[in-house]
């Protein structure tokens, strides 16, 4: 539901993070599941020096990190999965229903978010390299393909799954937004529709108010804002 | 526990596939989960042309796809989990156990996957092209870290969660997998021990052994077996 420093349930997330990384952070994805779900949480915050036993807890050094009682995950799929679990609006409690959500979750991890990603890393922090200009077009190619693959399924349904918004369509969204500095969902509208879908929900707004409400508070002095 | 043509459980496969992708096509992942599971499944092969309407079943092209019943679902990282939860063997009932092991599960296929599929790509397909060459080192040196970062988890315990082997190991050993024509793994003795010991279950030697042989029974005449 809200930010609370006595809730059960604690992420990890960053202090601060340059402009392109804002609103793309991948706590992001768990608070606007708890969000969704109505719990409560509250956030450990990462300095740029991570504590040195973090790997202990994230062996890959991201965040988020979710710790409730005994139970301590990573992996942003399995996050949004444990949240799931607790809130049928997020994922149904039927078998097909459930797994079709635990599907487009991995979907959108796995089938989607690789080609993404390596469009995004040769734009923002390979674009003076001579590989990066000769790839670029082909990993455009693919990441548009995979962009008409999505829109294909979604065709004019409302969530990938028909009326009912899931954890699937939760990664998915956060999924498609890596590309926001590109024209690429544009190009199939009905994406582009269900993007903005996600993105109107009151939870998304609330999740990513409260990500972005802590990079201002820890701006460095003299970084663009 | 088997193939059998009046399984209840159906995956979907290649009849045949070049020597580049025998023994790593996804269908691996299903058919190993359903023999450590000891459930009977039966294939459904499809060939060079996919069914019409093959997108609606699976909307990246891709196999497997498993029906049960009502249920259909792809992606094998929601495959697994499915049979999984089919079996205590796969998927431990206690939370903490469960979502642990679901977290390895996606940490396999999404912070581990691309950085090494990303490799694959390049050995495999691109050689040739000038972006490949300049990229390779640093697309190598990208794989190496996360080896690292799995490898230095793991240390000298006997599963990436202790005594117990889950459907995380199994999802980590075939995407290791994807780096059999490099030295990478073996880089990290104590990664290269844990492939091996993936490797070496009975319940792995048969599904390799039954997708083999679908491969060998529909070799095309001319090509290299």
């Amino acid at each position: 539901m809200a930010l609370n420093p006595n809730a059960a349930i604690e992420i990890t997330a960053f202090e601060w993070v340059p402009d392109f990384a804002k609103g793309v952070v991948r706590d992001l994805r768990a608070r606007w599941a708890l969000e969704e779900a109505g719990l409560d949480y509250r956030v450990r915050l990462l300095g740029q020096q991570r504590p040195a036993d973090y790997l202990l807890e994230q062996p890959f050094d991201q965040v988020p990190v979710l710790r409730e009682g005994e139970l301590c995950i990573f992996e942003t799929g399995a996050i949004v999965q444990y949240i799931g679990e607790r809130s049928e609006a997020l994922l149904p409690r039927d078998s097909q229903g459930k797994y079709r959500a635990i599907q487009w979750t991995y979907a959108a991890l796995n089938s989607v978010e690789p080609a993404i990603l390596n469009l995004l890393l040769i734009d923002l922090f390979y674009a003076g390299e001579e590989w990066a200009k000769l790839r670029r077009p082909g990993a455009e190619d693919f990441a548009r393909l995979k962009l008409k693959r999505v829109a294909d399924w979604l065709g004019d349904k409302q969530w990938l799954e028909g009326d009912r918004f899931t954890i699937g369509d939760l990664v998915m969204v956060t999924v498609l937004r890596f590309l926001r500095h590109t024209e690429l969902v544009a190009g199939f509208p009905n994406l582009a529709a269900y993007l903005k879908r996600g993105e109107a929900r009151p939870a998304f707004q609330r999740a990513l108010g409260d990500q972005l409400a802590t990079y201002e508070q820890f701006q460095p002095e003299g970084e663009a804002a």
